[in-house]
């Protein structure tokens, strides 16, 4: 999916800088690891007997104060002492770029290649993996990183309010009441959760899928047929992980792809993930019948040479499952499965992707690449929901988890699609059962076909209850799709929407700090601190501008009242004034049983109140 | 709530009239009922093969191709010669327009009074409401209206895909697979669904509220302070039932709301609801604590003669309530409940609401007004949900919905409001035990505090869930709620996500008909049937136009493709080629196996394909 700007906006020469309004960027140290430090959002509230809320922020260091970012130097690569204290990785001279990684584009439109980009890492014997670490019982420092991120608020909520604990529903999921390392450890070793974190990408600030943590959110991003601009590219990507998203998937086809990938890759502080079969294609000219294992083998090298996190691989698309497709309304909607069954159909062979899944293992194993099974046969229509097709895919995804663990690897699952509601839970119940519990990551589902242009909405309702049910990360759908392509306004309101979900599972599945936020924003909306309750939102932007619309002036900021009811009506408003007299009548009657008390002894007779 | 237009956009002068995009009016006739025409929507599609598509239909005239509105005149009165046939409903000289009914307004900027006002009706012994009618054994004309009105497609299902019937999970509710009037009636007997149809409202189109029914939808609509057009106050109607709203409550206050209520009345094809107290407060210039039972009263009639369908009344905010929400975050967030919260312990008395409840419902059974007993104690965050105020309140709505019944009247429920996804059930649980089944009707509720500017998302989220769960209609929230005005484009997204809310929950439930309008646009979808897709959608002009903003021309519109993807990347093109390429295969398997069974024949070896 490509994201382009607004039509009549500049092509930026830059990416976006600086704090969210109302919000600082504030890095943890912890306690003998000086060479970790987990980064938070905290937002400053105007009431000092208010604490600043404390955020999990995704968005890297582009949302400091101040900060220099030079995209041809990329981001700090806080991940590096961590592997070069690991003996087993080497560093090598990585494969030669090839004409058609950057899709045979004429020389005077090659993008140049990134001057961040150093010789490849590469894993031997031993433990490369993060799963293969924790298998070994080792805590590696990606773990230690997680934990400490995923722990916002748990202190203060195990402190004050321990009765919120067991404030949820989280259908079998075994969410702590706090984070240990070696809890993330025996969650990863148990197949449970990943830290996608490729070896050749260090400057990723990891974090962790699982259904025991925190609900993310995935954005997808593409490069545009036309490319005009690294810095459009890599915005992009600043702009998603700005508003929340916690992977981004680079889906990108075209001219450039190579070069434009290197730029992400050295700019991202988060995982990213692809589907290289997309690549592999260009590489052939668009034509799915004439892929093969080589080019595609290759394909998976050079980008996990980049340093690529997750890689989605649809080798549950088997030959066998292509017929069951043949009644459906709406066919194969995944662009890999697609194009799986193309080749399996017109060859009249088992899928390249199934016979070498093995070697597609020991290719990622090496780098710590990440599987996203793909769910190349999701249902795209109401209509086709749960069929055979995609169950029996997903079986065979079941089967492709445990030989990837044999192999070391770290697996999470593709999920539907479009799907009503009565027909969700199962989704995430076969799943489960069929997987392993390895993590599922689900796109939206969709709740009903009907609403174009409003897709986000139709499946962020679904999102919200999958991930209340154990998915472990959402990828986002913008209101363009079905449509075409989203602008940077479509990208914010899909990531919005889909925090919107995550955060409303998180509640649901009784996570013991998420409530903290909806309760400082509630004070503050009880208490009229307006800019308090803008800036702990989502979109501090938005709200502001919204309230503006009506209220423009800065003494509407603190007013006792909003446009909506007016002053009169404001229940709000009524409700403080009535709190107020209730204790004054409270104290009041204290003073009458005082006076009362005075006036038995004195022998008179008790004054009661009717 | 108000609305008003985009700042920089001109007052209207007519309202919206013609049909969407792509659809045209349609009038059902009944055989045996010369004088009931039961409206739907039919959406045309190009492709020959496929019928077109008939969808409910709330918008009312003002969707009819060249269609005249005159405001003055109001719109046809089809009720007419149905109330007419009832002997003990009779016209008289109703309440004289006080000034204060006008908010006092001074003559020079009074609003006319609407030309089309006759003198009311009210209803004497024997049977005046839906539920008198429906406990004696008599369907009536609005019974038989709604039972067809709500047939839609069902006869198409129960031809030809019966499966579908048992596709769904109700949760106990027993939707039929078809609708009689006996049915209808027979619900409306036992309290569980209503008809909010006001006998001084004859213009309304009859539609029910019920769980065994199709989901509905309200739309808030209100005067703005300084009004300058009648037209602009009707607009707001029009608008939001265009899109699909089932039901508008009016929330009006201030100036002239009388006058301009009456031009609403008038005007409208769908049942209005109003919060009386609000117009009571008015008229003791906006302190609660000088409202008084006659004032109350007073209004009700007034409001009762002009048509109003169903009243909002807050009588389960009870003395020894109040104090329960002491410690809430958010205290009382209702207006009607705050303001009798307020009243209550200003005078240390209970609800003049909850003591004069029979002399309501006396009134109310004249003129055939619904209840909607209000939830004044809702929770207005997530650390407020499903409280003992707000419990304690439900059990008083149980209470008075009894006796509401035994006066003859037609009831429904408020909900909230703020709830997170796993205690969103037991609402509805609760509700149906302790109303008796009585109809639910939502707020939302909104899953998590976080997100203003958003709240129709957080809202939509839980409407979906609350609806498939059993919640008759949902009250929308646009994404101004907590912040300010809606204008036009929020109450149109509002109502849009309702709708998206309402239909998910309807194909959760195991609507018979409702995949319907999902296939057919999947179908088209699949087809690449472009503008279908539009039309079939609930927003033809925001997914054309989505569209057209990256492949603007004609010649896209039948394109075998899109941006998101293009050409080469579409999955749908590639499942399409596919399924030729699949039946040829199996055409020349077919030809060959002829071939060989020929050859074999003569003598020869069978051709095996591989």
């Amino acid at each position: 999916m490509n994201v382009q700007p607004k039509a009549g906006s500049i092509v930026p020469e830059t990416v976006t800088t600086g704090p969210l309004t109302g919000s600082r960027k504030v890095y943890q140290t912890i306690e003998g690891h000086p060479d970790i430090h987990v980064p938070f959002r905290e937002i400053a509230l105007s009431d000092p007997k208010e604490e600043a809320v404390r955020v999990y922020d995704a968005s890297g260091p582009y949302t400091q104060t101040d900060i220099a970012i030079d995209l041809s130097k990329g981001l700090p690569r806080i991940r590096q002492p961590w592997l070069a204290r690991r003996a087993n990785l080497e560093t090598y001279t990585g494969r030669a770029v090839q004409p058609e990684d950057n899709g045979g584009v004429s020389p005077d439109k090659l993008v140049p290649p990134c001057p961040a980009v150093t010789s490849p890492l590469r894993g031997g014997e031993g433990h490369v993996t993060q799963y293969e670490f924790a298998r070994a019982g080792i805590v590696t420092e990606e773990m230690i990183y997680v934990a400490h991120r995923e722990n916002l608020g748990r202190a203060k909520m195990l402190d004050g309010a321990q009765d919120k604990l067991d404030d949820g529903e989280s259908f079998g999921a075994e969410i702590p009441a706090f984070v240990t390392p070696e809890f993330v450890r025996d969650e990863i070793a148990r197949g449970r959760a990943i830290i996608p974190a490729n070896i050749n990408h260090p400057e990723v600030e990891p974090m962790i899928i699982g259904r025991n943590f925190l609900v993310k959110v995935n954005a997808n991003i593409g490069n545009s047929a036309v490319t005009s601009s690294v810095a459009e590219e890599v915005e992009k990507l600043v702009w998603s992980i700005r508003w929340g998203g916690d992977t981004v998937m680079d889906l990108s086809t075209g001219r450039n792809i190579h070069n434009i990938r290197d730029w992400i890759m050295r700019n991202s502080p988060v995982p990213i993930g692809t589907v290289p079969i997309y690549q592999a294609l260009e590489k052939v000219d668009g034509d799915p019948v004439k892929l093969t294992w080589e080019v595609f083998r290759d394909t998976l090298i050079e980008q996990a040479e980049q340093g690529v996190d997750y890689f989605t691989i649809h080798a549950g698309v088997r030959l066998a499952y292509v017929p069951l497709t043949a009644k459906r309304v709406t066919g194969i909607v995944s662009r890999g499965g697609s194009i799986m069954a193309r080749w399996c159909l017109a060859h009249h062979k088992e899928s390249f992707l199934y016979d070498h899944f093995d070697d597609i293992c020991d290719i990622m194993r090496k780098y710590d690449v990440s599987f996203s099974l793909g769910d190349g046969l999701r249902p795209g229509s109401i209509a086709d929901a749960n069929d055979r097709a995609q169950f029996a895919e997903l079986e065979t995804l079941g089967e492709l988890t445990k030989r990837a663990w044999a192999k070391g690897c770290q697996v999470m699952i593709e999920g539907p699609g479009h799907v009503p509601m009565h027909k969700i839970k199962i989704n995430m119940e076969k799943q489960l059962k069929e997987c392993h519990e390895a993590p599922f990551y689900t796109l939206g589902p969709l709740t009903t076909d009907i609403a174009p242009g409003y897709d986000h909405i139709t499946s962020g309702i679904g999102a919200a209850m999958i991930g209340w049910f154990g998915t472990a990360m959402l990828c986002y759908v913008t209101p363009k799709e079905h449509l075409g392509l989203p602008d940077r306004d479509d990208v914010k309101v899909g990531v919005i929407t889909y925090r919107i979900a995550a955060h409303a599972a998180d509640l649901a599945k009784g996570h013991p700090a998420a409530q903290l936020r909806d309760d400082a924003l509630s004070r503050a909306r009880f208490d009229f601190r307006w800019e308090d309750q803008f800036n702990l939102g989502l979109d501090p932007d938005t709200a502001r501008a919204y309230h503006d619309e009506t209220l423009p002036k800065d003494a509407h900021k603190v007013a006792h009242f909003c446009s909506m009811c007016g002053p009169k009506f404001c229940s709000m408003k009524i409700s403080q004034d009535l709190r107020v007299e209730a204790a004054e009548i409270a104290a009041r009657e204290a003073g009458m049983q005082e006076k009362s008390a005075e006036f038995l002894d004195q022998g008179g007779e008790l004054y009661v109140r009717s």
